[in-house]
Protein backbone atom coordinates (compact mmCIF):
# COMPACT_ATOMS: atom_id res chain seq x y z
CA UNK A 1 0.00 0.00 0.00
CA UNK A 2 1.32 3.25 -0.87
CA UNK A 3 0.51 6.07 1.60
CA UNK A 4 2.77 8.78 0.04
CA UNK A 5 0.35 10.59 -1.94
CA UNK A 6 -2.98 9.71 0.80
CA UNK A 7 -4.54 13.03 2.36
CA UNK A 8 -3.49 13.18 6.08
CA UNK A 9 -6.88 13.04 6.65
CA UNK A 10 -7.60 9.44 4.65
CA UNK A 11 -4.60 8.03 6.63
CA UNK A 12 -5.54 9.00 9.83
CA UNK A 13 -8.87 7.30 9.15
CA UNK A 14 -7.01 4.03 9.38
CA UNK A 15 -4.56 4.92 12.48
CA UNK A 16 -8.04 5.98 14.11
CA UNK A 17 -9.31 2.25 13.16
CA UNK A 18 -5.96 0.43 14.34
CA UNK A 19 -5.72 -0.66 10.42
CA UNK A 20 -1.99 1.13 10.33
CA UNK A 21 -0.02 0.82 13.67
CA UNK A 22 3.43 1.65 12.12
CA UNK A 23 5.69 4.25 11.71
CA UNK A 24 4.85 6.93 9.46
CA UNK A 25 7.99 7.77 7.71
CA UNK A 26 7.32 8.94 3.68
CA UNK A 27 3.61 8.83 4.25
CA UNK A 28 1.27 11.75 2.83
CA UNK A 29 3.87 13.68 0.93
CA UNK A 30 3.87 17.66 1.47
CA UNK A 31 2.17 17.53 5.24
CA UNK A 32 4.04 18.14 8.07
CA UNK A 33 4.51 15.48 10.43
CA UNK A 34 4.95 16.09 14.31
CA UNK A 35 5.82 14.38 17.44
CA UNK A 36 4.02 14.40 20.51
CA UNK A 37 4.82 14.83 23.83
CA UNK A 38 1.59 15.63 26.98
CA UNK A 39 2.40 16.66 30.38
CA UNK A 40 0.29 17.72 33.59
CA UNK A 41 -0.67 21.78 34.07
CA UNK A 42 2.41 22.34 36.27
CA UNK A 43 4.90 21.08 34.18
CA UNK A 44 3.38 22.86 31.50
CA UNK A 45 5.33 26.69 31.43
CA UNK A 46 8.72 24.99 32.45
CA UNK A 47 8.74 22.58 28.96
CA UNK A 48 7.18 25.57 27.02
CA UNK A 49 10.27 27.36 28.41
CA UNK A 50 12.57 24.23 27.41
CA UNK A 51 11.30 24.00 23.88
CA UNK A 52 11.62 28.30 23.02
CA UNK A 53 14.93 27.88 24.73
CA UNK A 54 15.90 24.44 22.50
CA UNK A 55 14.05 25.20 19.27
CA UNK A 56 15.87 23.04 17.19
CA UNK A 57 15.69 19.86 18.87
CA UNK A 58 11.94 20.90 20.06
CA UNK A 59 10.28 23.31 17.37
CA UNK A 60 6.84 23.83 18.85
CA UNK A 61 3.95 23.56 16.15
CA UNK A 62 0.93 23.66 18.51
CA UNK A 63 0.14 23.39 22.32
CA UNK A 64 -3.29 22.46 23.71
CA UNK A 65 -5.15 24.61 26.18
CA UNK A 66 -5.56 22.54 29.40
CA UNK A 67 -7.48 19.61 28.87
CA UNK A 68 -8.28 19.71 25.09
CA UNK A 69 -7.78 16.51 23.37
CA UNK A 70 -8.48 18.64 19.58
CA UNK A 71 -6.33 20.08 17.59
CA UNK A 72 -6.69 24.31 16.59
CA UNK A 73 -4.10 24.81 13.90
CA UNK A 74 -2.41 21.62 12.79
CA UNK A 75 -5.53 19.31 11.87
CA UNK A 76 -9.02 19.91 11.00
CA UNK A 77 -10.72 17.75 12.91
CA UNK A 78 -8.66 14.97 15.20
CA UNK A 79 -7.91 13.52 18.48
CA UNK A 80 -4.81 13.66 20.15
CA UNK A 81 -5.63 10.11 21.67
CA UNK A 82 -6.07 8.44 18.17
CA UNK A 83 -4.56 10.20 15.41
CA UNK A 84 -0.85 8.83 16.64
CA UNK A 85 -0.28 5.20 15.31
CA UNK A 86 1.71 4.89 18.42
CA UNK A 87 2.12 6.03 22.03
CA UNK A 88 4.27 5.17 25.01
CA UNK A 89 3.16 6.31 28.72
CA UNK A 90 6.29 6.88 31.11
CA UNK A 91 6.00 6.69 34.86
CA UNK A 92 8.62 8.53 36.83
CA UNK A 93 10.94 8.70 33.79
CA UNK A 94 10.49 5.15 32.94
CA UNK A 95 8.64 3.51 30.11
CA UNK A 96 5.49 2.19 31.40
CA UNK A 97 3.73 0.98 28.64
CA UNK A 98 3.45 1.23 25.09
CA UNK A 99 -0.12 1.88 23.46
CA UNK A 100 -2.76 2.80 20.34
CA UNK A 101 -4.84 5.20 21.82
CA UNK A 102 -4.41 6.78 25.49
CA UNK A 103 -8.06 7.32 26.00
CA UNK A 104 -8.10 5.49 29.27
CA UNK A 105 -4.49 7.41 30.76
CA UNK A 106 -6.41 11.07 29.65
CA UNK A 107 -6.01 13.73 32.89
CA UNK A 108 -8.47 16.06 32.63
CA UNK A 109 -4.97 18.61 33.40
CA UNK A 110 -2.92 17.27 30.47
CA UNK A 111 -1.78 20.05 27.87
CA UNK A 112 0.05 18.35 24.62
CA UNK A 113 2.59 19.84 23.13
CA UNK A 114 3.28 19.07 18.98
CA UNK A 115 6.68 19.50 18.40
CA UNK A 116 8.06 19.52 14.25
CA UNK A 117 9.35 16.57 13.13
CA UNK A 118 12.21 15.20 10.06
CA UNK A 119 9.94 13.08 8.01
CA UNK A 120 7.95 16.69 6.99
CA UNK A 121 11.04 17.34 5.17
CA UNK A 122 12.31 14.18 3.52
CA UNK A 123 9.51 14.47 0.43
CA UNK A 124 11.17 17.73 -0.35
CA UNK A 125 14.75 15.70 -0.35
CA UNK A 126 12.82 13.41 -2.82
CA UNK A 127 12.08 16.44 -4.86
CA UNK A 128 15.63 17.69 -5.07
CA UNK A 129 16.79 14.24 -5.98
CA UNK A 130 18.55 13.49 -2.84
CA UNK A 131 18.09 10.20 -1.18
CA UNK A 132 16.40 9.28 1.96
CA UNK A 133 18.07 5.43 3.08
CA UNK A 134 14.94 4.49 5.16
CA UNK A 135 12.32 5.48 2.74
CA UNK A 136 14.22 3.19 0.16
CA UNK A 137 14.73 0.31 2.61
CA UNK A 138 11.04 0.77 4.23
CA UNK A 139 12.45 1.45 7.40
CA UNK A 140 11.91 3.58 10.56
CA UNK A 141 14.77 6.44 10.85
CA UNK A 142 17.75 5.68 12.68
CA UNK A 143 17.76 7.76 15.97
CA UNK A 144 20.91 8.47 18.17
CA UNK A 145 21.50 9.95 21.92
CA UNK A 146 24.18 12.25 21.60
CA UNK A 147 26.28 14.33 24.17
CA UNK A 148 25.30 17.23 23.00
CA UNK A 149 24.05 19.39 26.17
CA UNK A 150 20.28 20.88 26.09
CA UNK A 151 19.93 24.62 27.76
CA UNK A 152 17.74 23.54 30.70
CA UNK A 153 14.67 25.28 31.94
CA UNK A 154 12.86 25.08 34.79
CA UNK A 155 12.57 20.99 36.05
CA UNK A 156 14.07 19.95 32.23
CA UNK A 157 17.42 18.98 31.28
CA UNK A 158 19.05 16.55 28.94
CA UNK A 159 20.95 16.00 26.04
CA UNK A 160 19.45 16.38 22.04
CA UNK A 161 18.50 13.17 20.08
CA UNK A 162 19.41 13.19 16.41
CA UNK A 163 18.11 11.56 13.71
CA UNK A 164 20.46 10.08 10.57
CA UNK A 165 20.48 9.80 7.51
CA UNK A 166 23.02 8.84 4.56
CA UNK A 167 23.87 11.46 2.01
CA UNK A 168 26.15 11.35 -0.93
CA UNK A 169 29.12 13.72 -1.11
CA UNK A 170 28.37 15.53 -4.26
CA UNK A 171 24.43 16.02 -2.30
CA UNK A 172 25.07 17.09 1.47
CA UNK A 173 25.32 21.09 0.56
CA UNK A 174 21.91 20.60 -1.39
CA UNK A 175 20.52 18.32 1.44
CA UNK A 176 21.48 21.55 4.38
CA UNK A 177 20.09 24.18 1.64
CA UNK A 178 16.99 22.38 1.16
CA UNK A 179 16.39 21.54 4.97
CA UNK A 180 17.57 25.43 6.31
CA UNK A 181 14.81 26.84 5.26
CA UNK A 182 12.38 24.86 7.33
CA UNK A 183 13.55 25.80 10.82
CA UNK A 184 9.56 24.50 11.99
CA UNK A 185 10.74 20.99 11.36
CA UNK A 186 14.08 20.76 12.69
CA UNK A 187 15.91 23.30 9.78
CA UNK A 188 19.87 22.57 8.86
CA UNK A 189 21.47 19.50 10.02
CA UNK A 190 23.54 19.56 13.64
CA UNK A 191 26.39 17.36 12.31
CA UNK A 192 28.11 16.35 9.19
CA UNK A 193 30.10 13.31 8.82
CA UNK A 194 31.79 13.20 12.40
CA UNK A 195 29.41 11.21 14.68
CA UNK A 196 32.12 10.52 17.25
CA UNK A 197 32.23 14.39 18.05
CA UNK A 198 28.78 14.32 19.19
CA UNK A 199 29.07 10.82 21.01
CA UNK A 200 27.42 8.45 18.24
CA UNK A 201 29.78 5.65 18.46
CA UNK A 202 28.68 3.04 16.06
CA UNK A 203 26.48 4.09 13.41
CA UNK A 204 24.87 0.88 12.47
CA UNK A 205 23.25 0.92 16.69
CA UNK A 206 20.76 3.40 16.76
CA UNK A 207 19.42 4.16 20.01
CA UNK A 208 15.50 4.21 18.24
CA UNK A 209 14.49 3.16 15.16
CA UNK A 210 16.42 1.21 12.84
CA UNK A 211 19.90 0.67 11.21
CA UNK A 212 19.88 1.25 7.52
CA UNK A 213 22.87 0.96 4.72
CA UNK A 214 25.59 3.39 4.23
CA UNK A 215 27.21 3.33 0.91
CA UNK A 216 30.78 3.83 -0.50
CA UNK A 217 30.49 7.52 -0.70
CA UNK A 218 27.89 8.84 1.23
CA UNK A 219 28.40 10.64 4.44
CA UNK A 220 26.07 10.54 7.94
CA UNK A 221 24.16 13.61 8.22
CA UNK A 222 22.36 14.31 11.72
CA UNK A 223 19.37 16.05 11.86
CA UNK A 224 17.95 17.19 15.08
CA UNK A 225 15.35 14.90 16.37
CA UNK A 226 11.81 15.18 18.09
CA UNK A 227 12.16 12.37 20.02
CA UNK A 228 14.60 14.50 22.05
CA UNK A 229 11.74 14.89 24.38
CA UNK A 230 11.21 11.53 25.34
CA UNK A 231 14.91 11.47 26.60
CA UNK A 232 14.06 14.84 28.67
CA UNK A 233 11.29 12.79 30.36
CA UNK A 234 13.89 10.08 31.55
CA UNK A 235 16.46 12.40 32.78
CA UNK A 236 13.99 14.91 34.19
CA UNK A 237 11.27 12.10 35.57
CA UNK A 238 7.88 13.98 36.03
CA UNK A 239 5.48 11.97 37.59
CA UNK A 240 3.52 10.87 34.03
CA UNK A 241 4.20 11.93 30.46
CA UNK A 242 2.68 10.78 27.48
CA UNK A 243 4.56 10.69 24.21
CA UNK A 244 4.45 9.35 20.44
CA UNK A 245 6.74 6.18 20.08
CA UNK A 246 9.64 6.79 17.88
CA UNK A 247 8.92 7.05 14.17
CA UNK A 248 4.95 6.88 15.00
CA UNK A 249 3.92 10.58 14.08
CA UNK A 250 0.58 12.39 13.53
CA UNK A 251 0.26 13.57 10.27
CA UNK A 252 -0.98 17.25 10.74
CA UNK A 253 -3.58 18.85 7.43
CA UNK A 254 -0.39 21.24 7.47
CA UNK A 255 1.66 21.39 4.18
CA UNK A 256 5.22 22.20 5.04
CA UNK A 257 5.08 25.41 2.69
CA UNK A 258 2.58 26.89 5.20
CA UNK A 259 5.12 26.50 7.94
CA UNK A 260 6.95 29.00 6.21
CA UNK A 261 5.62 32.47 7.76
CA UNK B 1 23.80 63.61 22.46
CA UNK B 2 23.47 61.00 19.87
CA UNK B 3 23.34 57.76 21.14
CA UNK B 4 23.02 56.22 17.94
CA UNK B 5 26.63 54.61 17.86
CA UNK B 6 26.65 54.03 20.85
CA UNK B 7 27.52 50.47 22.19
CA UNK B 8 24.37 49.11 24.61
CA UNK B 9 26.03 48.47 27.97
CA UNK B 10 27.24 52.24 27.63
CA UNK B 11 23.59 53.44 27.23
CA UNK B 12 22.14 50.77 30.04
CA UNK B 13 24.70 52.49 32.25
CA UNK B 14 23.52 55.65 31.86
CA UNK B 15 19.74 54.35 31.98
CA UNK B 16 20.45 52.75 35.26
CA UNK B 17 22.04 55.74 36.40
CA UNK B 18 19.37 57.39 35.91
CA UNK B 19 20.60 59.76 33.04
CA UNK B 20 18.39 58.58 30.27
CA UNK B 21 14.94 58.00 31.17
CA UNK B 22 13.02 58.68 27.66
CA UNK B 23 12.36 56.75 24.65
CA UNK B 24 14.92 54.87 23.07
CA UNK B 25 14.34 55.13 19.14
CA UNK B 26 17.21 55.33 17.32
CA UNK B 27 19.75 54.22 20.07
CA UNK B 28 22.56 51.58 19.50
CA UNK B 29 22.43 50.91 15.85
CA UNK B 30 21.85 47.41 14.56
CA UNK B 31 20.96 46.25 18.50
CA UNK B 32 17.73 44.12 18.62
CA UNK B 33 15.37 46.25 21.51
CA UNK B 34 12.84 44.56 23.03
CA UNK B 35 9.23 45.32 24.72
CA UNK B 36 8.79 44.00 28.30
CA UNK B 37 5.90 42.03 30.00
CA UNK B 38 5.93 40.78 33.97
CA UNK B 39 3.90 38.24 35.29
CA UNK B 40 3.62 36.03 38.56
CA UNK B 41 4.17 32.62 37.65
CA UNK B 42 0.71 31.44 38.01
CA UNK B 43 -0.01 33.46 34.31
CA UNK B 44 3.75 32.02 32.94
CA UNK B 45 1.98 29.45 31.13
CA UNK B 46 -0.93 31.30 29.56
CA UNK B 47 0.96 34.26 28.46
CA UNK B 48 3.73 32.05 27.06
CA UNK B 49 1.41 30.11 24.55
CA UNK B 50 -0.52 33.69 24.15
CA UNK B 51 3.36 34.99 22.47
CA UNK B 52 3.69 31.61 20.65
CA UNK B 53 -0.07 31.37 18.97
CA UNK B 54 0.62 35.71 18.32
CA UNK B 55 3.69 35.91 16.59
CA UNK B 56 3.52 38.98 14.87
CA UNK B 57 3.22 41.02 17.61
CA UNK B 58 4.62 39.10 20.68
CA UNK B 59 7.97 37.45 19.38
CA UNK B 60 9.62 36.23 22.40
CA UNK B 61 13.21 37.05 22.59
CA UNK B 62 13.66 35.50 26.29
CA UNK B 63 11.69 34.60 29.02
CA UNK B 64 13.41 34.36 32.76
CA UNK B 65 13.03 31.47 34.98
CA UNK B 66 10.74 31.92 37.65
CA UNK B 67 12.63 35.24 40.29
CA UNK B 68 15.17 36.04 37.70
CA UNK B 69 15.80 39.16 37.59
CA UNK B 70 19.11 38.75 35.25
CA UNK B 71 19.63 38.02 31.65
CA UNK B 72 20.80 34.71 30.23
CA UNK B 73 20.71 35.04 26.21
CA UNK B 74 19.83 38.87 25.45
CA UNK B 75 22.18 40.83 27.60
CA UNK B 76 25.42 39.64 28.64
CA UNK B 77 24.87 41.36 32.02
CA UNK B 78 22.24 43.16 33.40
CA UNK B 79 18.87 43.52 35.85
CA UNK B 80 15.57 43.05 34.64
CA UNK B 81 14.28 45.61 37.08
CA UNK B 82 16.60 48.34 36.11
CA UNK B 83 17.74 48.48 32.66
CA UNK B 84 14.74 49.51 30.88
CA UNK B 85 14.18 53.79 31.03
CA UNK B 86 10.38 53.53 32.28
CA UNK B 87 8.40 50.81 33.51
CA UNK B 88 4.75 50.97 34.13
CA UNK B 89 2.80 49.17 37.05
CA UNK B 90 -0.51 47.36 36.25
CA UNK B 91 -3.28 46.38 38.93
CA UNK B 92 -6.43 44.43 38.17
CA UNK B 93 -5.86 45.91 34.13
CA UNK B 94 -5.41 49.28 35.23
CA UNK B 95 -2.10 51.24 35.30
CA UNK B 96 -1.50 52.40 38.88
CA UNK B 97 2.39 53.73 38.51
CA UNK B 98 4.76 54.67 35.87
CA UNK B 99 8.27 54.23 37.63
CA UNK B 100 12.01 54.20 36.22
CA UNK B 101 12.97 51.36 38.51
CA UNK B 102 10.86 48.50 39.52
CA UNK B 103 13.31 46.78 42.12
CA UNK B 104 10.47 47.75 44.81
CA UNK B 105 7.44 46.20 43.21
CA UNK B 106 9.64 42.58 42.30
CA UNK B 107 7.87 39.76 43.92
CA UNK B 108 9.70 36.07 43.99
CA UNK B 109 7.21 34.36 41.66
CA UNK B 110 7.64 36.68 39.18
CA UNK B 111 8.22 35.66 35.60
CA UNK B 112 9.32 38.41 32.94
CA UNK B 113 9.25 38.19 29.14
CA UNK B 114 11.39 39.31 26.34
CA UNK B 115 9.35 40.56 23.10
CA UNK B 116 10.80 41.86 19.77
CA UNK B 117 10.74 45.26 18.99
CA UNK B 118 10.27 47.28 15.66
CA UNK B 119 13.30 49.48 16.69
CA UNK B 120 15.29 46.90 16.12
CA UNK B 121 15.00 47.00 12.32
CA UNK B 122 14.71 50.71 11.92
CA UNK B 123 18.86 51.39 11.50
CA UNK B 124 18.16 48.51 8.85
CA UNK B 125 15.37 50.80 6.99
CA UNK B 126 17.65 54.09 7.30
CA UNK B 127 20.32 51.67 5.70
CA UNK B 128 18.64 50.69 2.75
CA UNK B 129 17.89 54.50 2.08
CA UNK B 130 14.21 53.97 3.98
CA UNK B 131 13.17 57.38 5.88
CA UNK B 132 12.06 56.73 9.40
CA UNK B 133 9.99 59.99 10.32
CA UNK B 134 10.00 60.12 13.66
CA UNK B 135 14.01 59.41 14.14
CA UNK B 136 13.80 62.35 11.99
CA UNK B 137 11.52 64.78 14.00
CA UNK B 138 12.87 63.21 17.39
CA UNK B 139 9.77 61.64 18.58
CA UNK B 140 8.49 58.21 20.13
CA UNK B 141 6.74 55.93 17.07
CA UNK B 142 3.42 56.73 16.67
CA UNK B 143 0.79 53.26 17.88
CA UNK B 144 -2.70 52.84 17.59
CA UNK B 145 -4.79 50.18 18.94
CA UNK B 146 -6.82 48.35 16.26
CA UNK B 147 -9.54 46.12 15.42
CA UNK B 148 -7.08 43.21 14.66
CA UNK B 149 -8.10 40.41 17.26
CA UNK B 150 -6.02 37.68 18.26
CA UNK B 151 -5.90 34.52 19.23
CA UNK B 152 -6.56 33.59 23.03
CA UNK B 153 -4.86 31.36 25.36
CA UNK B 154 -5.76 30.68 28.39
CA UNK B 155 -7.32 33.97 29.78
CA UNK B 156 -4.82 35.87 27.97
CA UNK B 157 -6.58 37.69 25.00
CA UNK B 158 -7.15 41.12 23.09
CA UNK B 159 -6.31 43.37 19.89
CA UNK B 160 -3.07 44.05 18.34
CA UNK B 161 -1.37 47.41 18.84
CA UNK B 162 0.61 48.36 15.77
CA UNK B 163 3.33 50.69 15.22
CA UNK B 164 3.20 53.41 12.12
CA UNK B 165 6.02 54.65 9.63
CA UNK B 166 4.94 57.01 6.82
CA UNK B 167 6.98 55.44 3.87
CA UNK B 168 7.69 56.82 0.13
CA UNK B 169 5.38 55.49 -2.06
CA UNK B 170 8.61 54.13 -4.47
CA UNK B 171 10.04 52.40 -1.26
CA UNK B 172 7.14 50.65 0.32
CA UNK B 173 7.95 47.47 -1.40
CA UNK B 174 11.65 47.59 -0.15
CA UNK B 175 10.67 48.20 3.33
CA UNK B 176 7.92 45.33 3.31
CA UNK B 177 11.42 43.23 2.26
CA UNK B 178 13.48 44.61 4.74
CA UNK B 179 11.45 44.28 7.84
CA UNK B 180 10.18 40.67 5.92
CA UNK B 181 13.94 39.37 7.23
CA UNK B 182 13.32 40.35 10.63
CA UNK B 183 10.40 37.99 12.11
CA UNK B 184 11.80 37.92 15.81
CA UNK B 185 10.98 41.68 15.59
CA UNK B 186 7.59 41.77 14.13
CA UNK B 187 8.98 41.28 10.39
CA UNK B 188 6.95 42.21 7.52
CA UNK B 189 3.84 44.99 8.18
CA UNK B 190 0.10 43.87 8.56
CA UNK B 191 -1.28 46.70 6.86
CA UNK B 192 -0.60 49.15 4.44
CA UNK B 193 -2.27 52.15 3.34
CA UNK B 194 -5.41 51.45 4.72
CA UNK B 195 -5.62 52.29 8.47
CA UNK B 196 -9.71 51.87 8.74
CA UNK B 197 -9.30 48.52 7.26
CA UNK B 198 -7.97 47.48 11.02
CA UNK B 199 -9.91 50.55 12.87
CA UNK B 200 -7.43 53.39 12.79
CA UNK B 201 -9.87 56.29 11.93
CA UNK B 202 -7.14 59.46 12.47
CA UNK B 203 -3.61 58.42 12.18
CA UNK B 204 -3.04 62.21 13.30
CA UNK B 205 -4.19 60.74 16.80
CA UNK B 206 -2.33 57.54 17.92
CA UNK B 207 -3.09 56.06 21.23
CA UNK B 208 0.47 55.90 22.15
CA UNK B 209 3.43 57.95 21.55
CA UNK B 210 4.02 60.76 19.43
CA UNK B 211 2.29 62.34 16.02
CA UNK B 212 4.69 62.63 13.35
CA UNK B 213 4.33 64.08 9.76
CA UNK B 214 3.16 62.27 6.78
CA UNK B 215 4.17 63.75 3.84
CA UNK B 216 2.62 64.27 -0.07
CA UNK B 217 3.53 60.97 -1.79
CA UNK B 218 3.88 58.73 1.85
CA UNK B 219 1.85 55.90 2.59
CA UNK B 220 0.99 55.60 6.15
CA UNK B 221 2.80 51.60 6.41
CA UNK B 222 1.40 49.55 10.31
CA UNK B 223 3.87 46.88 11.75
CA UNK B 224 2.69 44.62 14.13
CA UNK B 225 3.85 45.89 18.16
CA UNK B 226 5.18 44.98 21.42
CA UNK B 227 2.88 47.08 23.00
CA UNK B 228 0.00 44.52 22.40
CA UNK B 229 1.04 42.95 25.82
CA UNK B 230 -0.31 45.88 27.86
CA UNK B 231 -3.61 46.25 25.61
CA UNK B 232 -3.77 42.49 26.20
CA UNK B 233 -3.21 43.11 30.66
CA UNK B 234 -6.05 45.56 30.29
CA UNK B 235 -8.09 43.41 28.83
CA UNK B 236 -7.44 40.62 30.87
CA UNK B 237 -6.85 42.14 33.95
CA UNK B 238 -4.27 39.95 35.74
CA UNK B 239 -3.99 40.85 39.67
CA UNK B 240 -0.32 42.58 38.71
CA UNK B 241 1.81 42.74 35.73
CA UNK B 242 4.16 45.23 34.91
CA UNK B 243 5.28 46.58 31.32
CA UNK B 244 7.92 48.79 29.88
CA UNK B 245 6.47 52.39 29.02
CA UNK B 246 5.85 52.44 25.36
CA UNK B 247 9.24 53.28 23.46
CA UNK B 248 11.20 53.26 26.55
CA UNK B 249 12.71 49.78 25.54
CA UNK B 250 15.54 47.47 26.93
CA UNK B 251 18.16 47.54 24.19
CA UNK B 252 19.77 44.32 24.31
CA UNK B 253 23.53 43.20 23.30
CA UNK B 254 22.58 41.28 20.63
CA UNK B 255 22.65 42.74 16.96
CA UNK B 256 19.75 41.86 14.82
CA UNK B 257 21.95 39.69 12.60
CA UNK B 258 22.16 37.20 15.38
CA UNK B 259 18.68 36.81 15.58
CA UNK B 260 18.64 34.48 12.23
CA UNK B 261 18.89 31.29 12.97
Amino acid sequence: MDYSHMHPQEVKRLIRAGEITGQTSGMCNGYAQANLCILPKEYAFDFLLFCMRNPKPCPVLEVGDVGSKSFRFMASEGNVCKDFPKYRIWKNGKLADEVTDITEYWQDDFVYFLIGCSFSFESELLEAGIPVRHIEENKNVPMFNTNIELTPAGVFHGNMVVSMRPIPNHLVVKAVNVTAAMPRVHGAPVQIGNPKVIGILDISKPDYGDSVTVNEGEVPVFWACGVTPQNVVMATKPPVAITHAPGHMLITDVKNVDLKY
